[in-house]
């Protein structure tokens, strides 16, 4: 029964339910609807959300229709308790430019073209007050308050507004609404990706099988990766930047991308695990290996090729030709205290992040380590200021 | 503050809350919105339902606005999961040929031309989902699982369906659409009219008062009235059958009838106590000055006259001139058994019903006790047929 397509979806798949009925579907021959449900809020994308679009890229390379589901209903409520100041309603044109900035993001990995679009609130908007009574009937309370962060709340003692358990509901209806055959989502989307199966069957449909990646974990190897962690590699980045701090993850969060990113089958990991260890291959080896490989998936192959090209020039050749060049602005003080040209390159943001760097020993000028946080550095044509392990700039005056 | 309208509605009510409240809306001299709610299903009312009524009836001799809010929305709607047999939905027409039974049979106790008539399908029939949303919003799931009935279903295990969970919003929310001033109902309601409060206020309004009166208990004095435990007085039966019940009920139960049904003053009763224990009045008497009373205002003065008088002659001077009188069929067999003369008068319903009675020596035949179940009796003209304590018969051949 297993088909190509169906060992490479399960290739670094958390869970399938049922198996058997994803691989029945896939060996039908249909054309079948994958869903996945997209919140058209700060649409800020990054390697975390490859995972999943690298399951949808799988779809349309075999022919299935690929439905991004965006929540607008909801989001165009917002919050109405106003208990929640991060859940702020949007208008319909934020969403709309939201949805816009999103598409862009991904048509680096996703055929835009083939991707159908779809909106909830096409039906929701729609439905009476009996209609959501009909919708409530389906399930029990019980049911519904198994989701795990109404459970811990309950537990908690923390209140749970009323139309906070109709979201789940709503977001069920819709692949009711939209005869999904597939839908997909992170392992954190288990429950509501259940819940539109357990509709379809409440309401006379064929059920969706399900399919959940696990939550990617960003530079840190500790916490999801997220923009606001400061953790991520965002997919608008520049190839060159995304490569290069990919370089810088653990070795043992290498193999989580591996597994993630790249859907590389558990045997060659461990194959590869083993040669590392064997000392038959260096681990900076495969690190490149897989840095190039994300980023010609998800980028381009000449970019992965050119960062590549880069990278070895300038760490391991110690070749600067390819050092990114930063003209200093005629008005800079000189000498320039090393935290304030540190800032004036953009390797760091924040005094803060400037002394971190400086304490960790990982800025040199010219090839030798600042140690002193009040040093004062005298600007020359050519200077070359290294900010960490994989940022470069030579100075231009 | 007080007046003599709030004395009036107090007496025999179990909650008003707040009390300040509504001595302030009395005193203000404002025409008020009194709302109650009414299911429209198997509108068969005992008197019952008449302690609510008889409180609406104090707010409509006093000037205010009595608002009838029938709750078709939800009972078109019936039960959609199916899990309740008792709660089958209802065509627009039977809602509107209940409705107006109902009104049929409380029209001897209030102005039927004075009532307003809504239906909460007006405003719940167009509320959208996003409206739905917003309601949710207003209130938490730990609130609305206080319901004491959620609260044991919960305990028990036992499944609640979301849709339940709607309703008590959906009722609340008719508060809102009407701007009602105070809501009435029956203790099992406080859950609900709260409710309605809080969501008046959550809109940004006045809230309502609230007025609770308690369930008045059936003829055996154990369980609440209703017409399936037979223990009920029908507002549409005969006055002197609803005369003869009144009489057959416990001492005890006759001051909480004079309570609930006469709101007659705690003072009131308790002399009436003393002077029945003293000896100073019989408990006959008192019985039938509160049977009287209760029939002369749920039905009429006139009727409450003539049931008394008519009580008084067939049961304390056993003048039997004004015994129901009862034509025998000319193909009746004669000696007939005891029993299908029982049936045969409707002195009983059923075979059960009459061996009953005449085990426990209710049944008399010319003024002597049968004892015998299968006693023949002899039918003349002018036979008199005692069956209980106050149904009797006289035959015509």
């Amino acid at each position: 029964m297993a088909s190509p397509l169906f060992d490479q979806l399960k290739a670094g798949t958390q869970d399938i339910i049922p198996e058997d009925t994803l691989q029945e579907r896939l060996a039908s021959g249909e054309k079948l609807r994958i869903k996945l449900g997209m919140d058209p809020t700060a649409p800020d994308l990054h390697l975390g959300h490859a995972v999943v679009l690298s399951k949808l890229k799988l779809f349309q390379e075999y022919g299935h229709e690929v439905i991004f589901l965006i929540g607008d209903f909801t989001a165009r409520i917002g919050d109405p308790s106003g208990r929640s100041k991060t859940r702020p309603a949007l208008t319909a044109e934020e969403i709309k430019q939201n949805t816009h900035t999103y598409f862009d993001q991904v048509s680096n990995i996703l055929d835009r073209d083939a991707i159908t679009v779809r909106y909830n609130s096409e039906w929701l908007d729609d439905m009476t007050s009996a209609d959501m009574v009909h919708l409530c009937s389906k399930v029990t309370l019980a049911r519904l308050i198994e989701r795990e962060d109404f459970a811990t709340r309950i537990d908690k003692q923390q209140a749970i507004a009323m139309h906070e358990l109709l979201y789940p509901l709503m977001q069920g209806y819709d692949s009711v609404a939209l005869h999904s055959d597939v839908e997909i989502g992170g392992t954190d989307q288990t429950f509501n990706l259940l819940m539109g199966r357990f509709l379809q069957e409440q309401y006379g449909q064929r059920p969706q099988a399900i399919l959940t990646v696990p939550i990617l974990e960003g530079l840190d190897g500790v916490n999801k990766m997220s923009k606001s962690l400061g953790n991520a590699i965002g997919l608008t980045e520049a190839p060159h930047d995304a490569f290069g701090k990919l370089m810088s993850i653990s070795d043992d969060l290498m193999w989580r991308y591996y597994a993630l990113l790249l859907n590389t089958p558990e045997d060659e990991i461990k194959q590869m695990q083993h040669a590392a260890e064997n000392g038959h291959k260096h681990p900076m080896e495969l690190k490149k290996a897989m840095a190039h490989a994300i980023v010609a998936r998800f980028w381009s192959q000449e970019s992965a090729d050119k960062a590549v090209q880069q990278f070895e020039q300038l760490f391991q050749h110690r070749d600067y030709s390819n050092a990114q060049q930063f003209t200093v602005p005629s008005d800079t003080p000189n000498p320039i205290s090393i935290i304030e040209l540190l800032k004036l390159v953009e390797a760091v943001e924040s005094n803060a992040q400037a002394k971190r760097l400086i304490k960790d020993g990982a800025v040199k000028v010219n090839g030798e380590k600042v140690t002193d946080m009040t040093q004062q550095i005298h600007i020359q044509d050519g200077t070359i200021i290294k900010a960490g392990k994989h940022k470069i700039f030579q100075l231009a005056v």
